[in-house]
């Protein structure tokens, strides 16, 4: 019996796949090597999430992946139209993040309002500043995007007191639609992206929204760099069109030295890490591990992204 | 008639008193005033919390305000033996600083657990440095001092999945007792220090307690300075004890520009600010105006202060 290829896009192995030993041969490839490999696999393993060398090197038609599993929630960088076109099956992470996530969104909310920042800096300066500060309880936050991280990030605002909107692409109970951003925008204290990046999403942040916003808000992206205008966000805090701002993602990451994002006044600069808590890598590890025992038994698997739209359909 | 007379400690007058015209003649002394005018009062309100005054200028014996009220949670500046000893009422501003300060308490762990200040270090530097960070769901924390703001900050850790067990004076359904802190506190990942100063409580928190944490553990103290021992505290973080830690409030406020705790690594420090949200004077005012309607229709005051053990004793 032949054993089934798995084709790890990631120059070390991810942690937990020794459990499938003797089921599964593993390859590692590049991405000089992706396009050579790729023929020969059955399942193909996007570990490295940064890697944009799926979508290059997937072929237009011949033997591929049956299988294409990225370990992250977003699928951005991988889906090309072959891809889309094939009956190549897509998932991802979905769940590992939203927790880690949503912490992420209210740590960076509460020392926003409670003016760490300028803490810090006081205090390299040791200098006993007292400024008041703004109760979170009873603001009001508007989180773009309606998945399980999006949905995770109402959950726990709401646990502190924050009255929240969560705007999808589809209305439904508890979702309000694309019509309704700009009306919620304008009552916002928080914004929060958390979309998938797709054409509908790409620069949906721009001038124009940031004028919708109050002078008070404050923005905060963890979904993907494409969703803002950077540019437009670092003018809106320049002219003061709102209070601040929040960055996990970029259009390009490493976000270069020389971008001059890193000292926009007002506005907070984070490598990418809003979901990645101790022990990230093991879960997502024991997630395709999962995964992989579902897929080799022929049974349905969860987390199947529609490839037309960028994302898992939810509820 | 003649009008009672309310003897305000601060050089201005606070907001929200102007609804007491024409019922209340006020005055206004301060620290080289206070005792000369003291006897002549009816009502004293001790404005200015961060003041000592009161009881150095406190009466021994003849005549003296039938009521004090600081616009304050902790007592511990305004309380001497012959205030404790007098028929005098205190009370203080119970209520006001629980949510503001809960939210406070919630800031500091989420962005200890997220290294936010190593982020904004980076990003002086225009460093992309990716770390892992702390998941705080699942986390566990012990808050001393089981009163309002005890309780708050417990709600709120508790909203974001923390495990928390709250530490009080005497032990009760929800609250533990004093002897059970050590054996808590080596299992803590958090400790909150929220407790009024008083003889039992003053350095409470020393090498020796220091010494049970966990070296994983946090340490925020947003009660009173005296609470903490501060150089068995820096000198906990420098041996890595304890993981990192959050002061407030300091023994001397303003902490001096000299003081070694400016910069030990691993410390925050901010300028006694945590209750201190916009709008906090006006609560504050209000509160007293509604007091003080109570007190001149001969109706009992809330917020009674026990002086012999320095709080309001609570459920």
């Amino acid at each position: 019996m032949t054993l089934p290829t798995l084709l790890v896009l990631d120059a070390e192995p991810p942690p937990r796949l020794g459990r499938l030993t003797g089921r599964v041969r593993v390859e590692h490839a590049d991405a000089t090597t992706l396009a050579e490999r790729l023929p020969s696999a059955d399942v193909l393993l996007v570990w490295d999430f940064t890697s944009h060398a799926v979508r290059e090197a997937w072929p237009g038609d011949g033997p591929r992946p049956r299988w294409v599993h990225t370990a992250s929630a977003g699928v951005d960088h991988l889906m090309c139209p072959e891809l889309a076109a094939s009956d190549t099956v897509v998932t991802n992470a979905r769940g590992v993040f939203d927790q880690p996530i949503a912490e992420y969104v209210a740590a960076l909310v509460l020392a926003m309002a409670k003016d760490l920042p300028r803490t810090w800096e006081l205090q390299r300066g040791r200098t006993w500043r007292h400024r008041e500060s703004q109760k979170v309880a009873g603001t009001r936050a508007v989180v773009v995007g309606s998945g399980p991280i999006g949905r995770a990030i109402v959950a726990v605002l709401k646990a502190l007191g924050v009255t929240t909107a969560l705007v999808g692409r589809t209305p439904r109970t508890g979702v309000h639609g694309p019509r309704d951003l700009d009306r919620l925008l304008a009552r916002a204290d928080w914004v929060v992206a958390a979309a998938p990046l797709t054409d509908d999403t790409r620069g949906m942040f721009d001038a124009r929204r940031f004028g919708v916003m109050q002078p008070s808000a404050r923005f905060v992206n963890i979904g993907r760099g494409g969703l803002v205008d950077a540019d437009a966000l670092a003018d809106a805090l320049a002219r003061r069109w709102i209070a601040g701002a929040a960055l996990d993602v970029f259009e390009r990451e490493p976000l270069p030295p020389d971008s001059p994002l890193w000292d926009v006044p007002g506005l907070i600069v984070s490598p990418h890490m809003s979901g990645d808590t101790v022990g990230w890598r093991d879960e997502l590890g024991a997630q395709f591990v999962e995964m992989y025992e579902r897929w080799e038994k022929g049974r349905p698997l969860p987390n199947v992204v529609d490839k037309r739209r960028g994302y898992v359909p939810g509820h």
